[in-house]
């Protein structure tokens, strides 16, 4: 076991109100005064989420961006946020607010409160965002799947790992493809709509197939995910192609902050008028099953597990709860 | 102006929620269904707000204990926190797991999330705690304090910058004025109580006399100290005497985590009955003046300032609101 997953089970055991979860799930979810408040906390660290090239307007709009995805997922509406930054230098901290000012404009959210810390030189910058949000209905968690219901997904999947992909080469086309890596749009309208007819929902960040197979772990099934359902944008399909690869590519790139969620095959039709209202493509991927463990098929054939199914915690980028 | 006083005006332009309170309190107040939720995040940086070789524990309750400051401050019962944490080594992680079990026991927060994040080797660690309290009355900012209101503060100051000298100095004795310092403890009850009489409350973090003429700013008021009416402990005194030099040392030092509040003359005898009913002195420093600025006695003379009131933010430990 990691360190961090240690530490993860050693708050686990301090994590006994309801409302946390089991931090499990994406978001904290407490019930005050009659109203039904979704808590979340996401960090972004320099040299790991992000590069010290990157523009600090971006980095702004992302941090915002990955917490909103929380809230989205759990069908909640943005009531505010606190920021908890690491200084750096003066013009970077400007293009930073810049940024944030355009994130929280864009998805209706204040900014309340946080705090701001000087780091001692030559450190890499933690940049933390609390967001708080309201939820009006049902909060799907993350274990609610059946045995039966289908796995979807909102948007299209791997622009943003192409995105990343293209930046790390030197390269800034497809610009959309950037875009998408650099600059997140939390599916927030999806995510209230969604949360009325979705048993299970979370968002997409660390990867398609990890992500799934975390639906299915904690509702306790198995899931199956044809790779030819899932949703590539026609930037990507022109880029890379439409073959096993290119798929399994953007099923564990991460990134996306897209909708999983998983839903009972009567609500097809109404998923599929709700996508039409919304303008936001919503795909059928897989089916779950009794059982446990994720299968990946293509054109009707079983296909192996690739080695990497995502960003691992602990390996990677660190664990949100 | 520090790059950090400028990057809170660029914070300021879009905190204009009045939930925000213009970024100048110690938490934000936000009205949500029939609830008064209080929300704080509060950051402490290694080599800043802590030291490498402090005990993990300690750290842990000291994180804990200065957000929840904040709440008490406002009158605010806790309801839960969110964890944002940077992992270090496995031993230090177990320890700091434990004291933050202690100390989220000791003050009935629940866990509710957060973040766990691993930083780049070498580099400084960030440690963040976001607490949600609600308030069930009034929740008393740090600007409605008015001309002949007196000014109060709760326990004893200066223990905690005595105990962190002791340290300094390789002492460990007195051990609890090395208690006050590592293991504060927030005054949730005597907050919540004095909520419903003081015009003005805050906490004293950063140096009674700093933290004074901050109120005292928020308000458009002036205020006088008398040196001779800081309230220091037996252990203080013991230590270091209770001359003018000690007072001042005291008054400057920080990290008291008492409740610093203004009140009408007319509460007076309210206030010291409520001290004898919650076992915590309530002690009468000064008093509000029309004007501006924080004026000191000793004893009924004047005092001149010290050049240094406290911790100076961007200069020392970074903004809070």
């Amino acid at each position: 076991m990691s360190g961090e997953a240690a530490f993860i089970d050693l708050l686990r055991a301090l994590a006994r109100d309801p409302a946390a979860r089991g931090l499990m799930d994406d978001a904290a979810v407490l019930e005050v005064g009659g109203a039904r408040l979704v808590l979340t906390h996401d960090i972004i660290v320099e040299g790991v989420h992000f590069l010290p090239d990157d523009p600090p307007a971006d980095i702004a709009w992302k941090l915002v961006a990955v917490n909103l995805s929380d809230l989205a997922a759990k069908g909640a509406t943005p009531l505010g946020a606190l920021l908890g930054y690491a200084l750096g230098k003066a013009d970077w901290d400007r293009a930073f607010a810049g940024g944030l000012r355009a994130a929280l404009a864009a998805f209706d959210m204040p900014l309340l409160g946080g705090d701001t810390v000087a780091m001692p030189a030559e450190c890499a910058r933690a940049l933390g965002l609390t967001a708080i949000g309201r939820a009006d209905g049902p909060v799907p968690s993350r274990g609610g799947a059946r045995p039966g219901d289908e796995l979807w997904v909102s948007g299209a999947i791997g622009d943003a790992g192409a995105g990343l992909a293209l930046l790390r080469a030197g390269e800034a086309e497809p610009a959309r493809l950037v875009e998408r890596y650099r600059r997140p749009r939390p599916r927030l309208e999806a995510g209230r709509r969604l949360a009325q007819l979705a048993r299970a929902m979370m968002d997409v960040s660390d990867g398609l197939l990890i992500d799934a197979g975390r639906m299915a772990a904690a509702s306790g099934c198995g899931v199956a995910i044809a790779l030819e359902a899932v949703p590539l944008s026609a930037d990507y399909l022109a880029l890379r192609g439409e073959g096993r690869a290119a798929r399994l590519a953007a099923a564990t790139a991460g990134d996306d902050y897209e909708l999983l969620f998983a839903a009972p095959p009567e609500a097809a039709a109404r998923l599929r008028a709700l996508a039409a209202e919304i303008g936001l493509a919503l795909t059928r991927i897989g089916a779950f099953a009794a059982g446990a463990g994720l299968a990946l098929t293509h054109a009707g054939a079983a296909v192996a597990l690739p080695g990497r199914l995502g960003f691992e915690h602990g390996a990677d980028k660190g664990e949100s709860c």
